[in-house]
């Protein structure tokens, strides 16, 4: 737990007065010596409480409080608020802002902190460890959170929940295409999201290659608010899933001059295989783009997500791999708003030019 | 920054080795006496850093660090990248988990922190703080966040971003609705984005009701996206604000056996008024509704936003209140993503029976 406090006085008037909160539940104090660096006390309870009183020489005064889950959190309220009323009353309206903010939990058996890309602090409402397990390839979790339903996270990266049919329409060219009478090539996309809103437009055949069979039968368990009942079958009459690396099928495709009307590159952020070639994540990505290129019919498209909006450098280099391909290629990108990413995310549209 | 680290050693084999680093980093150490709970130690370093080290009981190992914005970022990362390996190496492959947190920011200038409504904590990509001031209702502030654009935040709750459009879209709506030639009464909406949108679509009569001229002027001035140039106007060929409190306004109407065909509630989730009768915050929601049903053509809709997804109790609370009303509702609602709020949104139509 934490407050925080922006004021305009010195620790020597403010600190007297604080600490007799403290004193007053039995909280053992230790002051430190900071060399210069303002006050800082320690105060520990007979309950294993812990809290750190800092008042900066800028004049910024920090509180943080570590309890039990356990704990009565009415206890912990009210002493956090006995600390607000007195620093009040002390600086007498002189406080710029304050600011409690939630508790972080530490060591619970569901983890709700799944840091965005651009790497902010964001708390989920997981409430429950729906299935874990290591494949060859990666760590599977699938976790339920009361909005987004179940949640894919693939080696502690969120890959898409039950709720983000946002996701799978984006990627698919948000209306913009239609499938219907078409060849697809999906790769990656395990999850079944493409295809269960695909085979709806009646397309003529789509191709999924997805590398990992646990993630397809953890998400034709848990994720049916995905994937529906696309994947109870891996082949059905106008769809097929291989279970196999995408590298060695694209390779066969292009060598047996087989094209694509659009290819969907629905790999995970940070791509898996196993094959030498691959020594970067981004010869990869090059790698995977060029075959893609490869196998597209001269008027298809190539459809992918990007990144985060904020991961601008990400997207920059990304779009510099597309000036960098054997084919020219024009490409149209957009910014959708997934759920349960809690950022914008960015999706590609590719053509041969 | 904080690391959690999950295992299954006891504290006395554990602590020895890990405070070897914080001595090369020539920290002062602290033991604490903690009547059975656990080891904890602090550490204070001549810099001002503080490191907290706690072992508890049942097998997390907690280490906060606190440092300060223009420290050097690669050191600190440096000194928990070697927390990480040592206690790695302690535990001999038997962490369980290893989790560690982005820094969380406290006296910064612009506020990144705006929990959701569930009280969740969530980092924003806030940068700047492009407006504030306290009108004679609440106090406002625009803040510039990169992929959300211009954000309002009346009395520190977020109302409405410049990528919001699912929100204005949901509100009226979601496009079952028809505004063609249609008399529209809309409560707050000072953000003018439901007028922006509406105005397209050739109503015969908008009126906005909104009781604060500062947030109107301030959204004119920085929420363009949102309003466009529809605010550089209080009067329009289809459209009028009328910088009022609300409920005298829909009083008269009442009085006037006005009706509307629309009448829309985008007052903010915590409603603004200095009339006696609303002495509780529901008195005054039941208090708008009724009049607002009131003043609703026996054929017309009344549209709002509820709240948060997952508040299920206030949710329920409040579709007790349409059961309570003067007249016989009818309600249906629909979950949104609103870009901004980082939690799922709930949207109601309520029509006469």
């Amino acid at each position: 737990l934490y407050i925080l406090h922006f004021m305009n006085l010195d620790s020597s008037s403010t600190v007297p007065d604080l600490l007799s909160i403290f004193h007053e539940q039995e909280m053992t104090e230790t002051v430190h010596e900071t060399n210069g660096h303002g006050y800082l006390g320690t105060f520990v309870g007979k309950n294993g409480w812990l809290a750190i009183l800092r008042v900066h020489s800028h004049g910024l005064v920090t509180v943080d409080l570590q309890c039990y889950e356990e704990d009565d959190f009415a206890q912990v309220d009210n002493l956090l608020n006995a600390l607000e009323s007195k620093l009040k009353v002390i600086l007498n309206g002189n406080i710029t802002r304050i600011k409690r903010l939630p508790a972080l939990v530490r060591g619970a058996e569901v983890d709700r902190y799944w840091p965005t890309t651009d790497n902010r602090l964001v708390e989920y409402d997981m409430d429950q460890l729906v299935y874990e397990e290591d494949s060859a390839f990666q760590n599977i979790k699938i976790l339920h959170s009361q909005q987004y339903g179940n949640a894919l996270i693939l080696d502690n990266d969120l890959n898409l929940a039950e709720s983000d049919l946002a996701y799978t329409l984006a990627i698919m060219g948000s209306g913009r295409e239609n499938y219907t009478g078409k060849e697809v090539l999906i790769l990656g996309g395990g999850d079944g999201g493409i295809l269960s809103e695909m085979v709806k437009q009646k397309p003529k055949m789509v191709t999924i290659v997805h590398i990992d069979q646990k993630v397809i039968d953890a998400c034709k368990k848990y994720m049916r608010g995905t994937c529906g009942n696309i994947l109870d079958n891996l082949k059905g009459d106008c769809y097929q899933i291989l279970v196999e690396d995408c590298v060695p099928v694209l390779k066969k495709y292009v060598q047996e001059g087989k094209t694509f009307d659009y290819v969907i590159n629905d790999l995970t952020a940070i791509p898996i295989s196993m094959e030498p070639e691959e020594d970067s994540t981004w010869e990869f990505l090059r790698l995977i783009l060029d075959l893609s290129i490869k196998v597209l019919h001269p008027s298809g498209k190539y459809l992918t997500q990007g990144n985060a909006e904020n991961m601008t450098e990400s997207l920059g280099l990304y779009e510099e791999q597309l000036g960098r391909l054997s084919c020219p290629v024009g490409f149209s990108k957009e910014v959708v708003c997934v759920p349960s990413y809690l950022e914008q995310w960015v999706f590609y549209s590719v053509w041969k030019k």
